[in-house]
């Protein structure tokens, strides 16, 4: 008797933004793999009878590769059991959910996916920032700024660097002064509002807020550390936090070093 | 006493696909504002006792403008109700969602956001299509294919044509023609993937597969109506329905035409 395979978006880690579909499934599962990106708060709610199998991946460390995940997902579908795959986010989008799905459907094994609110999504609602707004953001666009090798990201800049749409870049602390370098030799101003949020909708979620041209040396004098969400764009400013002020001074007067940190209520 | 007002992504239609949070706020509702494109099924789930009022848009017809919503949102608010302002999808992603809190907000009027899985994420996780995948795509964007006053769409093309994206035009159909060339004037290929999806996540979710270069005419021919989603790019051929031989059959044989349309089991 073959078991299942659940690829399950987590969301971006507050519970309530779980979808029923996720949480009827985690409560069916025999056992549970987990990323890096599944909050303490999500995994609190598997059930304690549940085996749990942790696969997470560090930026620099890659405990467990994507063939061995493949591989214990299998194994735990052969011994019969209904496996719970959690992913932060959607499985969908950045989750490499569809290569799973892809090796377990190769052998024989049956897969159903439960869609995620994405980080950007979490973030979004929880400081009040649009992923689109009319005259401000005609559309969005997510993108990864994470690489494989530690290598120049291979991105098509110039589709990224548009000023009528918000960018979302997921995983991008590592690389984001090459990104915001690139974003602008692409086009994009440097005053670009922009965004950092790490741990969106959790209790330790904080924000940073910034301007294109800067964001790189603030982020590196804030110490952020991986996963950041940054989001890109005139709809930044929608965000009652938006120091618009500050950045309106800052922006007149050059010499003027401004990073605005603000906590999550 | 003023109440509040929970702006509530109720995402593409499948119950199961609310989350948590959007399943207590319905609950708490006195009072329901919904769009068209709020499913019969979610709206099942809206406690009898609870005021129901309509304000649904049409793309032809605008029984109920904008300013209008506004008005009956913070009439209900003002009359001490916990409004729940239901919208298909995700209320900051083409939802109007920050604009109708910015202006209940200016009305002391408390607003709180649900997030919800959009239309793309439901028909991504329902026929198996991811919208970021390994060598297909690097990334995904949203943009919505809807004008106000039937005029030309004005969009930067240059950023949508990107072959290495995922493209999701939201609100496209009364446009596509328009569309598919603009894109293919920016670069994309006439055999680019495309899947249209209706009523994703329902029991009434049709699918329709093309290329960009016969979208137009095969929407045309399957008399495809509003709301339809097009997924435009290599990760369509993901999907186990898409209908590889045939595709290259007619791309060999010009004079051939395939529209393969499947619907949802």
């Amino acid at each position: 008797m073959t078991g299942k395979v659940y690829l399950i978006g987590a969301g971006p880690g507050d519970v309530e933004l779980l979808t029923l579909r996720a949480l009827r499934m985690i409560r069916e599962a025999d056992a549970v793999v987990y990323d890096r990106l599944v909050s303490d708060e999500i995994m609190e709610i598997v059930p304690s009878t549940a085996q749990k199998v942790f696969v997470g991946k560090t930026p620099q460390n890659h405990p467990v590769g994507q063939e061995q995940i493949n591989q214990i997902l299998v194994d735990l579908a052969k011994q019969g059991l209904t496996v719970a795959r959690l992913k932060g986010g959607d499985p969908l989008i950045f989750g490499r959910g569809s290569e799973e799905a892809a090796h377990l459907r190769s052998h024989g094994i049956a897969v159903q996916y439960a869609p995620g609110i994405t980080a950007a999504q979490g973030a979004a609602s929880s400081c009040g920032v649009p992923l689109t707004h009319r005259g401000l953001a005609t559309g969005v666009q997510y993108v990864t700024g994470h690489t494989q090798a530690d290598g120049e990201l291979d991105l098509d800049w110039k589709s990224l660097a548009s000023e009528d749409t918000t960018l979302v870049v997921y995983m991008g602390v590592a690389n984001i002064s090459q990104i915001a370098m690139r974003l602008m030799a692409a086009g994009l101003a440097d005053d670009t509002p922009v965004m950092a949020v790490a741990n969106a909708t959790t209790p330790r979620e904080s924000r940073m807020f910034s301007v294109l041209g800067r964001i790189a040396s603030d982020s590196r004098e804030a110490g952020l550390k991986a996963p950041v969400l940054y989001i890109i764009g005139k709809v930044v400013t929608v965000c009652n936090e938006w120091p618009v002020n500050q950045f309106l001074a800052a922006t007149e007067n050059e010499q003027e070093e401004y990073a605005g940190v603000a906590s999550h209520a």
